[in-house]
């Protein structure tokens, strides 16, 4: 009997009989380890997004644009429907095939989100007394790696200096449970390796007014001389059996834990924002771990240069090179995520990810895509080139010229303080949409230092937000332009928000890698976007060429602008 | 006794004994009739935005930025405290002095403001048992001017086809009770002149599922075929004896006729959107409408351009002789505002009105901020020019070049549909942040036809919105920099929203006045909006010049960008 059918059969007993499932962990993670993939485990999807409902006689899975086709590919499409998000998502089908109420686990799914459901009209009950997982059968995680502590030298501030603003908030008798494990892991300055691309310990934390932290790990390696350490199976019990004022976000508290607060009030994470301002250790670690990964970059694409020369280049392998310049590199931990290396029709997929079965080899005109990051001690960055591997198309050059110019426009403006990404993402965007050009994904996110490469609360959208670009915070810049099934185009670097003057803000840019100059229409631009340019490329010939082999010399060499302007002398303006 | 000491001792016996008032009408509008005006009347102060709080002891004044100097001017000091409102609003003065429970008209506070002084733990009661407006000896309105019907040639659908789809939204036993004059007046195709500035008729409608609307209006011209109607005073008895359910909009509903109302939903008020799109009729209108308003502009600045060369000229002249060429107009009927004129530092205040006491004059190398409009039958106009009275300074001519770029970038724009005013404010300041540089006030404001200059629920500012920038909209442009003491620099067009391609949305310029050629760095300016200019003033010389005299056609010469250009060809980008 397959994992399905069990789960169908127990569900003509359940009540409710229906079940929903998110793909995620007990702490919210983004990348899950395989042992807690309980809906890989059930019908064989490998991606990081998606949902599962299951009925008696129906069992349906909800993946976004992006995993379409490989859902269609890894499930058994005789016993599954799958649905793309935006068709179908799964409160619409409960609303459509009348499903009322939802058995789901309630440590998978978050406060906030459970009220989305409630303000559908749908109830959630709780999986617990099922014994679900054993009924799936799922392997428990038995060993775990070792826990690091994070020095002084690169976190800037001790867990004192941290600790103390934070927990002036807290009055007699008032406790924060902080269910985020990178806030646990940056004010701890502690990391780890829990789970894939992310140097995180999971856990959850109990900060007081005046007791040590308590931190609910089930990593046996946790030690922290402040901090009292407890497994999660003992949270539960603990939560129910104080009478404290437990504040808690929403947003990462899991619903099971909740549950079980009585005395309870809403408050943001604290550590949110503290986490995203760089303090100046950590500015300095991040500039210095971009001048590294920039060596790593520049050696790769000469090596790139000199092969596709000699025979084809497959996806595959464009990412284990890569890797084994970034492995070369002090400090370096791991990729900060899957690798995206997308030749031609790949490229135009947002967040592909080769496989032995998808991937393409370079061809006489190929454009390639590489989005990549690593995690080094003091600094994670995130980085993606677009480059011909031959002779680009007009088109190619002009969807490249569009969106550089508006990573140029964003990366030098001004903006006064209290201004938000929302404001700025036009400026990014303005030079497609003037073609009637335009991409579906965001102009940049918050990035985290040897912590997510994802974080907030910044980031650069078409969605308003209220989060202000303050001074410390690391944020990319990466517009993009995809034409299906024929190429990809994204340039993105990191950039660090600075005080130009009192109450001006800029963006200092830390990523320190050419764009291919080959790929640009030089006519298109303005003398302003020139001299940006020029003025990139002379910071990457000081900072990174003295660290390059002599070929890497060689091929930075010709990625120099001056070889590539037009004769003309262009307007200034 | 004045009529403060009055309230003042009113208030020793009254429950609470403190009071609030609003400027404003019982129809919540900004410009409103003298017989209206009690702070005015009470205290002196004629500006259009103000608030008071009196107790037995203390009489304070809340105004803002535009309106600090005049109030302390008009208002008795040794009475009244003034108080600039960013430094201490109304609510904050209650909790500074510990106020808990205010008195105030209920008919002059909508239902969303008095939940604005719920949130802050204030009560508010209603001043109706005191006979209050009796007590201050206010006159009251005896005569109306009439109404007149908006014919269908300049409205473009009947009120059947207005009514049918708001009415169908309605079911049995539903009303909407709607009392924002301005969709009443559209809604009916009528208008008329209860207050200044707005050509309205006055008035609160009950709209049904099935029976005729029902108009309540003091104003005794009024009749409609399609309508009932009955004075204001029959209104709460009317809603207090149904048991209909009635959907009303709090941001528009005083607050005296929601509490009536026992059986009531809150909805959007459901002509604001397709008062706001434009029909065809409406749009061809509209740029007619444009056409003569800019004949009037180029007639009055030939006059200015003459005159000031033989003898100085003061603003309240300006204000007088632009008038006098707007009724030279055909189908003019009003000013749509009070102009602002404003030379040299009376330009920097941003709503400055000239008075007898302020007004400045002309002199060799003054600057002129121009921001007036009219109301025509069919259209209503609203444009800002700022000009040298002679010669500029560089930094004059600086600042007003970088407004100028981000007028041209926020009207050549494309956008995806969907995009809101917010998301393409930073096209319209980017050139002033390069230098760090900033204006004080939103970009754009909805415009309506012989209706508001100002209509939502579009606007192009920093604050986040979520209304998109939809075909038939018109919106004002109109950045600015100020520069206090010295000089004011706006440039306002109103553009129309129009769909480029499928999905892709732009703006229409619709005024056509050029801008001061002599004002301008040319050299500062690139290709695209050199040719902008050159397009720009082509149409006006084909669509304007023949309408103008002999002598605005030479003064219009001299505007051409040609005659200004620098002599090297630009670069292309």
């Amino acid at each position: 009997m397959s994992f399905l059918q069990t789960i169908q059969t127990f569900l003509t007993t359940a009540t409710p009989p229906a079940l929903f499932m998110k793909k995620t962990d007990r702490f919210q993670n983004e990348y899950i380890p395989l042992h807690e993939d309980k809906i890989q485990h059930i019908c064989g999807f490998d991606g990081s997004l998606g949902y599962v409902i299951i009925t008696p006689t129906q069992a349906a899975l909800f993946v976004d644009g992006r995993y379409i086709t490989q859902a269609k590919q890894q499930v058994d499409l005789s016993y599954w429907d799958v649905y793309l998000i935006s068709d179908m998502n799964p409160k619409a089908f409960c609303k459509q095939q009348g499903i009322s109420a939802l058995l789901t686990d309630f440590w998978l799914i978050t406060k906030a989100q459970a009220d989305q459901w409630h303000h559908h009209d749908i109830t959630l009950h709780p999986l617990d007394g099922y014994a679900f997982d054993s009924l799936i059968d799922l392997p428990q995680q038995t060993s775990f790696q070792p826990i690091w502590p994070y020095h002084i030298s690169y976190a800037g501030k001790n867990f004192e200096e941290k600790y103390a603003p934070i927990q002036s908030l807290l009055g007699e008798n008032e406790s924060f449970l902080l269910c985020d494990s990178p806030s646990i892991n940056w004010l701890l300055n502690i990391r780890g390796d829990d789970i894939p691309f992310n140097p995180l310990c999971n856990g959850y934390a109990v900060l007081s007014h005046h007791e040590k932290i308590k931190f609910f790990t089930d990593n046996p390696h946790f030690q922290h001389e402040n901090c009292e350490s407890h497994t999660t199976a003992h949270l539960i019990p603990y939560l129910s059996n104080t009478k404290t004022l437990y504040y808690y976000d929403p947003s990462q508290t899991p619903l099971a834990l909740e549950k079980v607060i009585q005395n309870k009030k809403i408050k943001n994470n604290p550590c949110i924002l503290p986490k995203a301002l760089k303090n100046s250790t950590e500015q300095n670690m991040a500039r210095l771990t971009h001048i590294k990964d920039a060596v790593a970059l520049c050696e790769f694409f000469s090596w790139l240069d000199k092969t596709i020369k000699i025979r084809p280049v497959g996806e595959l392998e464009i990412v284990d090179v890569l890797l084994t310049y970034r492995k070369a590199q002090s400090d370096f931990l791991d990729n900060s995520f899957a690798t995206i290396a997308g030749i031609d029709a790949n490229g135009a997929i947002i967040h592909y990810r080769p496989t032995e079965k998808t991937q393409k080899f370079s061809q006489n005109n190929s454009l390639l895509l590489l989005d990549s990051g690593g995690h080094y001690l003091g600094g994670t960055t995130d980085i993606t080139r677009t480059l011909t591997l031959g002779l680009p198309t007009q088109e190619q050059k002009e969807c490249f010229t569009r969106v550089l110019r508006g990573h140029i426009a964003l990366s030098q403006c001004t903006f006064p303080l209290h201004t938000t990404g929302s404001q700025l993402d036009v400026l990014a965007r303005q030079f497609l949409w003037q073609a009637q050009l335009d991409y579906h994904h965001g102009t940049g996110h918050g990035v985290g230092n040897c912590l997510m490469v994802h974080e907030g609360p910044q980031s650069i959208s078409k969605s308003s937000s209220s989060e202000s670009l303050l001074a410390g915070m690391i944020v990319s810049n990466e517009p993009g332009y995809y034409k299906e099934g024929a190429f990809g185009i994204r340039l993105e670097n990191l950039v660090l928000v600075v005080e130009k003057q009192h109450g001006w803000m800029g963006f200092e840019t830390l990523t320190l890698v050419p764009f291919q100059p080959q790929m640009i229409l030089w006519a298109h631009l303005n003398t302003n976007e020139i001299t940006w340019l020029k003025n990139y490329y002379d910071e990457i010939r000081e900072k990174i060429k003295p660290r390059l082999s002599i070929s890497a010399q060689s091929w930075l060499k010709t990625q120099d602008p001056n070889l590539h302007l037009p004769p003309t002398i262009p307007q200034q303006n």
